[in-house]
């Protein structure tokens, strides 16, 4: 067993359980240069942190996200919390020496993300090292689709075609939840789900996006929360048109109303010479489509094979990975770069870059859809 | 047999050699109550006429469609021309008290469509009948698909997600045709491909787009035509948003740029009880998801069933329709209405309503992508 | 248009009406050196028969198939008719000089079936054709899977898992028909279904089957019958295993319970190299998997491409066929091989060699599924 | 947490890897009544074992299996050597009072498993408790189709039609292993993947077979082997026709050469008024189709909703589980039957009515194929 590295994460639910577990799991399976030790767990609520701490295997709690970056035994802070405190905390873990994994959106405003993105940068000339966690990146099709796209194999790319959708709240009688709380959340299915196939096209396509035109919606208003009702601050779902800097052509959807698509994060790609096709419901395939004579057509490749990325890690070909493989393919990732003393990608200007977009999205719905630019675009 | 109806039709490429097809064989198959007589084919090129009309079955020919149209042994007039043609003859035929079929999009221009649909109007009041071929219309899944949203089996639509994809000019050295010329075809994927899945949209929906945020892109400026190149002056993609009356957000793509995409007309409507997937790429096919319980799932339902639309006219169940079957349906359905002294749906002015969201299309996409509603926009 | 020879058809029921769509479209998309007229057809009731005459456009009737055969206009014989006429009515036909096109299976028994394949080719000495009508091959997807493995690009064939499967009678209360009757339809699925799948696979692999174990059932051994109930003497399903002569191992299965597949005509072949997929629910699709590297994968042909087989008389690609088309190739084969003066293929020995498959299907059920040896098999 | 459990697993190879992963995270997820402690692993080279208990997190290693079973800190031994160990370890361990988790197939022979199943049955009266370690039974799809057919939702059961292919044997060049000796594994593709298929048809329909008519190939009898080359002692395919109790008739088809087919275990059944299907390459989906009208079709289920067998366990809909979850869902099933004082299923009796199945197959195979009764058949 190598070297350990302590950990103390933030938060403990969803994300909190599906990252306590890649911890724990990741040395078993990929020869990490540093051993994870889940030194704390931070949560507001003593005994809810207590329980969750036990479940998922962390040594000790803390109800101070401030003590808990302040502890000796905690070399990274991973933050699972809701965005709006994602800002404050990697800023003081940063300062502290901390590696930083946060998860997506990077933050709740471009400001935030700014600010974030400049300590990052500022603490990696001191080795502090810092990634967002946009998993999907670590999907083994992703991953693969993105070097078939850098080895040119489908040409000149024009048209990029992203949705997720989910359904969760088709229903218009489904609870509130932090998740349609503005002041919390930043965003609705904008930054929860936009933000992850902003990030994946870019990614894929190894390309920026310069401008978007769009339009977001709330269908539903307020929804039961408690005895009363709850005001519903964000947006239900947001439609974009966009281009990147190539000149291709992109259309994005993010929408919680799917009736049906549980979590339909999908991408296509169409080059000049060929395309790709891509559907986390069926996350272990990528389809691959190659213009080459009389008998083309899409190819579904099981992306089991041991030399497909992450694959030599895991089961024999066929043997399926599932949704918290990309946990744990994105923290053995963050913790090679942190033992190799190098930048892991995405990075917090990466993250900076979804977070432009995703206001520009929000600036374009603003103002009829007029097309925006997104701020640096290169 | 039924009594005669005498056809004449103008044009003999693709759409010629579908629509003579359909006129030949719409009585071996339906009880319609009027039967086709392929009385005159009209085309330019003498020669080329003849040989066609030998081919498909025609028991005459004319170069000149006003011949054609005069003909006492013509009584419907099938204009399988380009656009530019189109109100020209339509509105000559409607004045000689022909019956209309003319094939999509109506027009070039939204003038040009306003013409002919005040023409149909007046011709109705003399019982004479105008259709606009808009066959994906007569796909018996995506007639069904509007009688499921019609019956409110997916409750209130939400999303409509509609692509036509064809990949035909991927490769930048396919040659020039008429449809890459504005002065014949009006517009590229827009017309030739847009307007289907905006009227199908409708069509399933029953519903009607307000407004549309668009860009459109020329890929490919010049093409090899003949011994030189010529310039493309349509769009080779058109992306778009949009608004239904009843609020739903829709996204619209049409391209020829889709690599391995053959001819993917695809339309799913998510709506607050339910969903509905159809490509035509599988199109005896149609996706329905129903929320009802824990065993919920996309339904594939094979359309071929003797009760789903048009098939009691055709095969056992699981015996495959083709493409072509649109068109003897659609023929079927507009020999009906004749017969029946109605008037066939989707009329001229249906035919307008798509054109004027195209125009919206071009005026947006002209104005930086800001939103652009639909001029009679209910 | 080329010159005309006269057809008479036998039979008038769903073989009937399809093979009429045939003989009436196929010079309208093929070259074919004849043309077909369709002179006479035949049925045992008048009043039905010129009913079915005028629907399906035939010039006459005959009520005496003897009468149809013996006709000065007729030269071709087509036999639509349930299995128990077939010998008879090709007997009578290839003595009188005409040519024959005889539905599937060729007999009900081998006996007559090695009397038809006798004087087939005796007829053939004589310049008479004859063909055995098993539509399946002329589907494009199976075609160009023929190709390919004869190509030698999947290799050294391993496996063949064969299906056909349909629902029809899953509901014990479906009414009797003559295809329940043994001595009318000679046996249940197993002729009817397991006739297509066992040529389909000898044609694909271009090898022949060299013996048999297998077993069949009647599940539901009477059902209603007008008023009363009528008993079943046929089989409802069959399934067997088979050897090729190659030494490939083989799985086959016909039924007609299998519910929610409706025409599930399905076809795997696994070779040293490679494999190909068919299922007739998707008859425009073609899976093909080549071993060939990291990124393998069964690639999804949409086999409408003009070099396809039999592609290039109908429509631009991604524009489907449907059942009827295969008979429409089926025909254009069979009017060319007439006018090239070769004999079609599958003729009637073809024919034979499914039957005594089928006949040791019968044997093994019979005998404790003991393995059966093909009659001649080489 | 609750109070600790010691295991002791030999075997350290694909499946040792894969059991130590469910044993490590299985309390991280589920509320099982016993923790378990990975308290020694056994193997027999020193060096490799010691290697292999660290990656996987074993508290110490053993050379020697009666060791392992003699430790006092062992209270469940887990059983992942190849077949021919299986019968020796585990009746040492029952009869030194562990309870005993076994992979499948539980035994090389007929006779060792009924001296299993008898020890098992002996030990059970003793509070030990043993189970087979079928996992694919643990797959939420599987566990959902047997629940619908338990619910009589698809009516009679009339077919099964079970496949389980692979690919790994088609390069007539891939190297010798322990799984094509005859003495080590017993059988080849008939045990490793036959027994899977057998096990998952009895366990959905909830029927037991009945008898088989088979066959057996070894297409490669002889492959690289270090310097040299070895003999395959066995086969590589097995096919077979069964029937079950209920009369229903099967196919099954076991092959290490579908070239492309990586991990294909698939299930079909087809009942009087519905149908399941299920192919593990998409292992989070079922397909049902129940008869019910017009619009009746396959549904696919997607199996990740929280009312699904063992998914509150986990994610929100959509997210995906992976092959190992299999494992850590069939210890959780060995815990809570330990901790409940009850004897878990399958236990070591449903273990060798699967031997006796494929013991069978062979016995088939080697006459013949005549038909052949399972033993005990009831």
């Amino acid at each position: 067993m190598t070297e350990e590295i302590g950990v103390g994460m933030v938060g403990h639910a969803f994300m909190g359980a599906v990252h306590s577990h890649a911890w724990r799991s990741v040395h078993r399976f990929f020869d990490v240069p540093l051993t994870p030790r889940l030194a704390a767990l931070g949560g507001r609520d003593a005994a809810r942190t207590k329980e969750a701490s036990a479940k998922y295997g962390w040594a000790a709690t803390e109800t101070d996200w401030r003590a808990l970056v302040a502890r000796d035994d905690v070399h990274v802070v991973d933050i699972c919390t809701p965005g709006d405190t994602h800002a404050e905390i990697a800023l003081a873990a940063l300062a502290a020496g901390k590696h930083v994994l946060c998860e997506k959106p990077l933050a709740n405003s471009v400001a935030e993300a700014e600010a974030m993105a400049a300590a990052a940068e500022d603490a990696a000339r001191r080795g502090v090292r810092s990634m967002v966690a946009f998993n999907y990146r670590r999907v083994p099709a992703i991953a693969l689709a993105r070097a078939i796209v850098a080895e040119g194999r489908i040409g000149d790319v024009r048209h990029v075609r992203a949705v997720y959708l989910q359904d969760w709240l088709s229903d218009p009688e489904a609870p509130m939840t932090w998740r349609l709380r503005r002041e919390l959340a930043g965003s609705g299915a904008l930054g929860d789900l936009g933000a992850h196939i902003v990030d994946a096209a870019q990614y894929v396509t190894g390309d920026l996006i310069t401008g978007v035109s769009a339009t977001t919606e709330t269908f539903v208003t307020s929804r039961p929360d408690g005895d009363g009702r709850g005001e519903v601050t964000v947006d239900d779902a947001a439609v974009f048109l966009a281009r990147f800097s190539s000149g291709a052509l992109a259309t994005f959807e993010a929408t919680r109303y799917a009736s049906g698509r549980k979590n339909a994060m999908r991408l296509e790609v169409n080059g000049s010479r060929g395309s790709l096709a891509f559907d986390f419901e069926s996350m272990n395939e990528l389809s691959v489509f190659e213009a080459d004579g009389r008998e083309a057509g899409f190819r579904r490749i099981l992306v089991t094979e041991p030399d497909h990325p992450y694959l030599a890690a895991w089961w024999p070909p066929g043997h399926l990975l599932g949704y918290e493989h990309t946990f744990t393919h994105e923290i053995a990732d963050f913790l090679t770069a942190i033992g190799d003393g190098a930048d892991p990608s995405p990075g917090f200007a990466e993250g900076l870059r979804v977070q432009r977009v995703l206001a520009a999205v929000e600036e374009s719905a603003a103002r009829q859809s007029t097309w925006t630019t997104i701020g640096d675009a290169r």
